[in-house]
C-alpha cells in the first residue's frame, strides 16, 4: 500500500521546482466548519497569512474568537484574488459553486483545492475553470458525525489518508505545495483518479451510512412498538449506527454526487446480506461459518494493518 | 425507561427475606474468557469464596495468574455442587450444555444464572430443570470484539444493562442476590421476556453483525481489483465494520438459537434499504431528505440518552 502515492509526479516531488513554499503563501480557506477550522489550527502560523471566508457575520466573530485564522472575512472574492493557495472547505454541492463562482478569480498560478467528499463532479468543474488556474482536488479521509466550527480541533488529519485528483493541468508546483501542506497537518497524501476515489468512497463510506440509516430506521420501527430497544442498544449498535448521525446535508451532496458508484455498491452489498439471510434460513451452519470466517480475519487484519501504520 | 426493570417482583427487592448476601455466598465462574473473567475481576473479595472452572489446566494457570478468582479448577461438578451462586459463562450452545449436564447438581436451592447473548433456548433448558435449582437467565449488555482472559477487565460491566429473564420458579431470594450482584459490578438490572429480549437484540446487536459482515464482504469483494480500497477506509468503516471481527463461534451459536427474530429484522431491514435506494436512484432529494433527516435526529437523541445515563 502507498506504493502509488505520488502517482507519476512522484519522482520529481524533492525538487520543489521554484514553486511557492508554504511559509510564504497566503491561504485562503472558504469556510470555516469542521473541516476548514480544523485545517486552519494546523496551517496558522506556518503560512505567511491565513484568511478565513465565511458567510454570516457572527460565524466571523466565532472564527476570530477560536483562533482558527489570523482574519477572517465575508469578502470571498477579495480573499480568493489575493491568496496562493484557496482551500475550499464544504459540502459538495456549494464546492462545485465555488469553482464556478471563484475559481476563475484566482490569480495567475493561484492554486485552488478543494476537501469535497466526491471527486468525479468537482474535478470535471475544475477542468472547466480559465487555463491561468491551477487546481486540484483533495479528500482527507477523516472526520466526525459532528459538524461545524465547535467541532474543529488541532490536529484532526493526523494520521489520516489525504486523497489527491490532479488534472491533466495540475504542475508539479502545485504538487509540491500541497504535499507540503499534507506533511505539515500529518496527513498521508494518495493520489487517485477521481472516478476511482469515488468507488472506493461509495465502498467504504457512503455505503456505511446508508446502512447505518437503514439500521437506525429498523430500530425505530421497533422502538414503535417496544421502546425498551433503545435502552437494550450498547456499544455493537452504538458504534454499527454512528454514521447514521452525520449532516443530512453533507451525505446529501455525497450520495447525490455519487449515485451511481453508491447504487453500484448497494446492489453489491445487498446480495452478500441475502447470500448471509439464506444460509442462515437453511441453518446451513458449515456454510455459514465458511462465510463468516474469512470476514472476521480480513477486519482483523485491517485493524492490524491501521494499528501498525 | 426503567420502568420495568424489576417487574412484577420489584416492591419486595427491599427485603432480601432470608436470601444468602453475596458477602457470604461462593460463587462458582464456569468459563474465564472475556466476560467470565471480568466477572471475576468485580467479584473477588466481595464474595466468600470465587472458584473459576476451565477446561485446560493451562488456562487454569493463567486465570490464577491474571487473578480473576480465588481459585480455578478443572472439575466444574465439584465447583458447582459447592456454590451458592453459579455463573454459565460460554457461548450460548455450550451453556446449554452446561445447564444440562451441570444444573441437576446445584445443590438444594443453589442459583443459577447464565450470560448468554440469546435468552429463550436457554430459559427453555433452564425450565427443564429438576425443580430443587433456582435459576434465571442474563445477558449483560456489553462486550468487546476481542474475547478471551486476555481481553477481560475489571469494570467491563460499568454503566451497562444487564438484562434478566425470570423462570416461574426463580425466587425473591434469587431475584435479590443477583441484583446485589449486578449492583455490585455497577450495572442497571432490566427484566424481559425471553423472546423479548431476543427480537431486541436481534434489532440492535444481530442484525448489525450481518451488516457489518455484509459491508466487509463487498470491500473484500472490491479490494480483489483493487487493493487501495483498504487504505481509504477510515473511521466511518472502522466503526461501522467493527462489529464483523467478533468470535464467529458466538456469532454462529446466536444466529442459530435467535435465527427467526433475526430473519425477521433482516427482512425488515432489507425493505428500508431497499426504500433509500429506490429513493436514491429516483434522484428524489426531497424524499431522501425526507427519510434520512427523523433518522439522524433519532440517532443523536438516542446519544444525548445514553450519554446523560
Amino acid at each position: 500500500m502507498g506504493d502509488d502515492a505520488l502517482g507519476d509526479h512522484g519522482d520529481a516531488l524533492g525538487d520543489h521546482g521554484g514553486s511557492p513554499l508554504l511559509s510564504g503563501a497566503t491561504i485562503a480557506i472558504v469556510g470555516l466548519g469542521l473541516m476548514g477550522a480544523s485545517l486552519g489550527y494546523d496551517l496558522r502560523g506556518h503560512c505567511r497569512r491565513l484568511v478565513g471566508v465565511v458567510r454570516r457575520p457572527e460565524a466571523a466573530t466565532d472564527a476570530l474568537t477560536a483562533g482558527c485564522a489570523d482574519e477572517v472575512t465575508l469578502d470571498a472574492a477579495a480573499a480568493v484574488a489575493a491568496a496562493d493557495l484557496v482551500v475550499l472547505a464544504a459540502p459538495v454541492r456549494t464546492v462545485l459553486h465555488q469553482i464556478a463562482g471563484l475559481g476563475p478569480l484566482l490569480r495567475p498560478d493561484g492554486i485552488l483545492i478543494d476537501m469535497g467528499s466526491t471527486k468525479a463532479a468537482i474535478c470535471r468543474a475544475m477542468d472547466a475553470l480559465p487555463p491561468h488556474v491551477q487546481a486540484i482536488g483533495g479528500h482527507p479521509m477523516c472526520g466526525k458525525e459532528k459538524t461545524g466550527l465547535a467541532a474543529a480541533e488541532a490536529g484532526l488529519y493526523g494520521g489520516c489518508t489525504f486523497v489527491l485528483c490532479p488534472l491533466p493541468r495540475t504542475s508539479l508546483a502545485t504538487l509540491a505545495l500541497v504535499h507540503e501542506m499534507i506533511a505539515l497537518i500529518g496527513a498521508h497524501p494518495l493520489v487517485l483518479e477521481p472516478e476511482r476515489h469515488d468507488r472506493l468512497v461509495a465502498a467504504i463510506s457512503h455505503l456505511p451510512y446508508l446502512n447505518a440509516a437503514s439500521l437506525v430506521a429498523h430500530v425505530m420501527a421497533v422502538a414503535e412498538t417496544d421502546p425498551t430497544v433503545w435502552e437494550v442498544a450498547a456499544s455493537g449498535f452504538r458504534d454499527s449506527s454512528r454514521v447514521a448521525a452525520s449532516d443530512v446535508n453533507m451525505l446529501l451532496d455525497i450520495l447525490l454526487t455519487n449515485r451511481e458508484a453508491v447504487l453500484a455498491a448497494m446492489d453489491d452489498y445487498e446480495n452478500r446480506l441475502g447470500r448471509l439471510k439464506q444460509v442462515l434460513a437453511d441453518g446451513d451452519e458449515t456454510n455459514l461459518r465458511a462465510l463468516l470466517e474469512p470476514i472476521a480475519a480480513a477486519r482483523r487484519e485491517w485493524r492490524q494493518l491501521k494499528v501498525q501504520g
